[in-house]
């Protein structure tokens, strides 16, 4: 088995964060796609050649889905006049536009809920947030193994948070019933440029990675980080001198912050009969 | 570039369903590793390699994060006594205990918090199921990720559901603060035998995909894939005669069934300052 390159987790991490050597022992095509991820923003637009939805999709749906559920669903878009109405609904991002295909990964109750009726027996357990938790992982899990099918076949992809900006909005521009809730999009087509840079992320230990118990002592992980994030942005045009801490203090301090109608969201939800009890 | 092996496909969707030859065109081993999934419950004990948690959680860690606000942890639970406490708590799965690695998928606003306080700042936007939804999303991509990144090296991994079975006794065993929740688990370990099944999923149109808007027929989609799963749990011993429809529509018919305290999860959220607005 040939060896990881160290480059790939330097990017990753930050030139200064070290691994034991032991850790390029071991390596895979997939493992390489995975820690090679950027979001794509500009594509070109060109559609998808013939198969590739089908087989994404075919990905999406082997990842593990709890209990044999299935509790999600895709819908994808490829009109070009929709793609427009829906950007504008997501923050007008002129990426949505450009890619040939947006798909809208649904936490989907629906579905049980038709089967419960159809086999006439009582459908009360999905009121529960037990089943919106599931059934948001299960359209999570899907997503992303889609995500690393398509990019390791050359395509870009870009996940579209901005999907829960107006969730009544949403609801109404792709008919959805009741119980089905659109959690988030995702953007797929040809990179018109190979240039995205590759974000780095948080040290593992002390930071996301804790050991037997959760270790709440942050302090030098978060320092670590924000070094890292300076270095980084000093690297962007436009970004020089900004650090993760501040930015990151702003972006949850206040519903107002969330963006758009997100603050909302328990709202729409309890309409749309899900995360009740 | 080399072809996909159609059988990989039937043995996903069941030998019945056709996909265009076009599908066939597009293949990577990404796409191989992902296909061929299957959870494995059964584990050799011996130790995971030297570098393969820290490469397993660098390959989380390069799952897109909403925001780029890192709003999850991952607990590694390898301590032999702890993962016969965490195996009772999740139901009694004995795979819990042979694997060498149990890791604890956390929904973690708390960080967030403790960097909100440290920039003294506000934290109300933390509150907002918005949040709890983007931390939850999070978490399933990391864990996707990492769950690929182990199967292209030739390990076996299993969700654990089952951590949601009793969420306080799980907070109390991994001492999570306020704000952290145990979303699911994970096994991962070297498999003792490649028996386990591909387990056939739900056809694609009229199922799992939709088209530029949400198509509620199911019916025909729903009674495809009652017969594929008939013909799958036929060759089960144990499962003979056994459907799809019924068995689903139980799962979820009462809060009873959803399993333990599952129930109360809504509950736990609030006591710890989640999903609250």
């Amino acid at each position: 088995m040939s060896k990881l390159a160290p480059d790939i987790l330097a990017e990753r991490y930050g030139s200064h964060v070290s691994f034991p050597d032991s850790v390029l022992e071991h390596q895979s095509s997939a493992i390489e796609t995975i820690l090679a991820h950027r979001s794509v923003r500009s594509y070109d637009t060109k559609p998808l050649e013939p198969g590739i939805l089908e087989l994404l999709v075919a990905a999406a749906e082997s990842a593990s889905t709890s209990s044999n559920l299935h509790c999600y669903s895709i819908i994808a878009v490829q009109d070009t006049k929709r793609k427009q109405e829906l950007s504008i609904i997501c923050g007008s991002q002129q990426h949505i536009i450009d890619a040939p295909l947006f798909l809208l990964f649904c936490a989907d109750l629906a579905r049980l809920k038709s089967i419960c009726d159809r086999q006439v027996g009582p459908a009360a357990g999905l009121d529960y947030t037990e089943m919106f938790v599931m059934a948001v992982v299960d359209a999570a899990l899907a997503a992303q193994n889609l995500a690393i099918a398509a990019e390791s076949l050359g395509l870009g992809m870009c996940y579209i948070g901005g999907a829960r900006n107006h969730p009544a909005k949403i609801a109404e521009f792709f008919d959805l019933p009741s119980r089905v809730f659109g959690v988030f999009g995702m953007t797929i087509g040809y990179p018109l440029t190979h240039a995205e840079e590759v974000k780095p992320r948080m040290p593992q230990t002390g930071g996301i990675l804790h050991f037997e118990k959760y270790d709440p002592d942050y302090g030098p992980a978060l320092a670590e980080y924000e070094e890292t994030m300076k270095e980084f942005n000093d690297t962007m045009p436009g970004r020089e001198g900004r650090g993760w801490l501040a930015q990151t203090a702003q972006r949850v301090g206040t519903p107002e912050s969330l963006g758009a109608e997100r603050p909302s969201i328990k709202q729409f939800l309890t309409e749309a009969e899900l995360d009740l009890l």
